[in-house]
């Protein structure tokens, strides 16, 4: 089979000849229908970072992957030949504490696929069958691998009750830019959505934001007040990772309100504590993941009832042997991408 | 003043006039903008049933109601001559466990405007300042009669999270309607609505209903089935009142599903407690009136976010003094009506 | 093996010779070491009620039960020879809707150990690994048949905070008594059991009741409020499963209290809707098993931190031949006897 | 009257005569019984820190009090000459969002008695009649003024469901030490406690604690791990305020676990954001104050049904004329005091 792999330490990868793998007794052999690419995955294809440290070659990357089953492990229960799955990327074990108390995606032997073992971008995966989740019908096909990071987005949005909340969406990745959906189609009074980008600025308000801000812009907390009323907004959704934007996103919380912790900063941060926390009495949900399978079962349920639509955020589809040019628009300077599907 | 007074223990009521009622210090003094009839409102007219044992004459009553402040009470706080406001009927006393427990709508010494004191069916009414709701602007005026039964349908469908839920609403009077809105505003995924009267089952298609169903007619668990899903709804919310109604609406949810107590049937009925609540493991929520003040914050965003729309609801509006017309309206046979507004 | 086998539909039971059962790919073979009898074995015992139309003979019952594992299906995961373990009796899918939304025991194909397959009270028993609960120690072998019963209570009271509550537990059997243990042990305020037994009604006060209420006596809600303060109990727990004793129940929860459905009536029955649930705006759950794992996870704890101490409830030991006595004792007339423990 | 009164922007204060404060309409007027002293006494009694910024000389402080209510304002409701009244130091507005919402303890107009207005280091003090907790009997008069520190306790460790948790306490000052009384009493496994002090190392113990650790001594997550479990404690209760002991007592949270931000930093401090909130998928509430009166409730229950014992903690009882003495016992180096009584 073909396979997207990272070869040598150095930025890029080959798309090259490699044997179909073999499923485990527990998993099920994917062939590959559609794969997306994750943020996460920009530092594995150009070696830096953690990803530099943690990665040992050659190696087969990517997590977000839909196809078709092509043959079941021996232990598996509930799959056979033919079936369409996506694939949830955290590897949980469904022994230990965290699994058996309903909170799988913080396993305590959390693998991540195409981390940890060997992941998505190739013609074919062997994955757990206790990762795959089975389509109930054809409808969402073109959509199979993005439904894993949109599950990220709606736990991170749906993670409290946001009926009726002003709600802002900090960073309009295409995480960012599912949450505004999300939390429109799901009863939200105004979202107000944070991006220096005009283009994923102008694709935040096709998905729904009642107001768009740059915070790059002065006065970021005074406009989103206008925004959003005088007192903060009732739930703020950190999804750029930016130490700057985690602060202010922190501070636009009125008092008692909610702070989704998503986007990941690249080293430690400094924080006012006494004031922006304790005395405002907030509360902080850290989300890494998704809720297995709520969080499925949710998204599944808001697609097909047509509450929300994603497919806008689709922005590009590349043949996987032209991942270069794919990694390229992901990384682009102006950001002009959403989410961009590699096809293998 | 001219007020809508019950005179005589007998059917219908009389438009007379009545001394403008005195304040207390803890209450305002409305000019009545809007009023609206309650189901409750119509055994108190014809003096039937509970009302005509609890009911002393002469009495105005009437408990949906809005208008303008014309003057306040000297122990008042936080209202102004002109403010426009809506009224809660839960006249709750403040200060029992219950009502410093965040749960003032079940307070230990509850009475209910109207009922238990003269009510709003007049061109003034007096009521306690802490159970005015100020509104912030003008564009729900025309609502304002209509907020306290609207946020009932709130607390009955929010109580627990909607998103993703199919959803029965069994029973499509005015509540049952806004409750369609509500839901489908809110993320649930598929809404069914259960009603006899034709115009009830077409407004319910125009609120949002994804189906109607006509428990009148055979097989409705199987025809409920068919349209929300095998193992029945995951939330049936119940606002018939109708003992056949109350126990398939109860046979309709799914095992550790969710059910919303909310119609009131005339006297005691039989369930099958050990197969319909124990076994399945659902949960029961009991609903009468609405959380104090949350209630009230959700369904004003609601509206002015224009999640929901419930105008449609309002299908006759009528001056104070043909109040026999208007509730001949209400009691129609063929339940030809909405939600019915008296002006005064 | 020896084994306890309903073979006739009549009562009684044989305990006779037969093959042990060879696990599937997914089950465990477990060398019992202590099975407990539950209130439904009786009617299977005794062949009476529901237990007569859906059992199919010969059956070897009994579904409380612990031991050790004595060989491992080629499937499971996570278990090896010796190790010791507890049962959980709701067999779950795992694959349905509620299995993969935390809801594993009210699953949608669930099948119970000892009634929809060959059951425990045998000298070796096949059960499916994913029920099966494993000990980190040793120091709860003796209770180890008596851990599934005492999650149900675990669940039952344990279902909404407690902490500060006023508590009924209405009726005294060997759950009811772990209730009590459990209420007190997790900060309520004052817990008040009804039970008519005297023998149980002692236990009762040994386990931790603050009063204990014989409801044949007259004026139950009365005293109940005399014990309990003039609102009603906070939390009511009924498990009895007598009509009777589920109204009383019922009345006895302060208006926005929370009421536990655990007992099971023999036949529909008859409410004051109306007044006792929809007005008062109470919460009500059915409660049918235990919370897997969570509830075996919270059992564990609170038996190893010893805030709980249940081996008062075990009240007798019977040598599994000895099972004739054993169930005399179970439906003496006098309730003279908690949990009882078979030994095969 | 007399009353300690802060004249000289300097160290230290004086017990002067003064006129006895005049209760506005909506106050009552308290004859002071016992005050205590909390921490953030110290810097208004030393003028450091943000107490010379914020605080207005001449100045009467003190937030910790009860009394007996010896006049009552016009416009108060449910209080009468002679009530025992403890008193709540967050001055709620009662008509904002936050209010409204059952979160009055982040009012946004919220007032601090003792900081923002006139305190209760006096033998009289006016304070709003909706801040003040009648007791309902005389047997908690002596721990009156300690009702309030206490209550913060209760909503740190319990703001979620704490049975069968592992619970690190951080910090043993009197609210650490009031929490882990708190924890034993409602169900917790085990109750770590974090404190340099021997003096309250040794009260930790005498209130429950399971183990003691000082954080001072090396490896102490690796200490903790063996206590309390290898993947961290379930819940982390911050109450140091200690910027090394914050980031130890985060790290020390299992993934997927509480943890609950309550000390207060005096500075802006550095987190490792992603690893120790993102990835672990932490839940995290900022605690100041407590839940009005849903606290309240809760300790008196606690007290009352002797679920816990606070006593012990109260290890000094001053004249307020020995103000001097007891501020100097408060802020001992090697901290040898609980919880600290001043009577006037």
């Amino acid at each position: 089979m073909k396979a997207l792999c990272k070869t040598r330490p150095a930025p890029g990868a080959d798309y090259i000849e490699l044997p179909v793998p073999k499923p485990k007794a527990d998993e099920l052999l994917i062939k590959i229908h559609r794969t997306s690419i994750c943020g996460s995955d920009v530092p594995i294809y150009n070696f830096t970072g953690w990803a530099g440290k943690r990665m040992k070659l050659p190696f087969v990357f990517g997590h977000e992957l839909c196809g078709e089953v092509s043959a079941c492990g021996s232990k598996t229960r509930g799959f056979a030949k033919g079936d369409f799955v996506s694939v949830e990327s955290h590897i949980f074990c469904g022994l230990c504490y965290q699994c058996r108390n309903d909170q799988r995606h913080v396993c305590a032997n959390l693998k991540i696929l195409g981390i940890d073992c060997a992941g998505g971008f190739a013609e074919y995966a062997a994955v757990p069958a206790r990762c795959a989740w089975k389509h109930s019908d054809d409808s969402l096909k073109d959509l199979g691998s993005v439904l894993e990071p949109l599950g990220n987005a709606v736990y991170a949005v749906l993670v409290e009750d946001i009926v009726s909340r002003t709600v802002l969406i900090n960073g309009c990745g295409p995480q960012g830019l599912f949450a505004i959906n999300i939390a429109k189609a799901c009863g939200a009074s105004r979202v107000i959505a944070a991006e220096v980008s005009p283009f994923r600025a102008k694709l935040a308000k096709k998905m729904g934001a009642d107001a768009v801000l740059n915070p790059a812009e002065p006065d970021f907390l005074g406009r989103l007040r206008k925004a959003a009323g005088a007192e903060g907004v009732d739930v703020s959704v950190e999804m750029s990772g930016n130490p700057k934007g985690i602060e202010l996103a922190l501070k636009s919380v009125r008092n008692g309100g909610r702070f989704t912790a998503f986007g990941l900063p690249g080293a430690r941060l400094e924080l006012d504590y006494a004031n922006d926390i304790v005395f405002k009495g907030i509360k902080i949900y850290g989300i890494a993941g998704l809720e297995i399978f709520r969080s499925w079962y949710k998204m599944e349920s808001l697609l097909k009832s047509k509450a929300i639509d994603i497919r806008p955020v689709i922005t590009h589809v590349f043949a996987m042997k032209d991942h270069k040019k794919a990694f390229e628009t992901m990384t682009d300077k102006e950001k002009k991408c959403g989410k961009i599907i590699l096809v293998p």
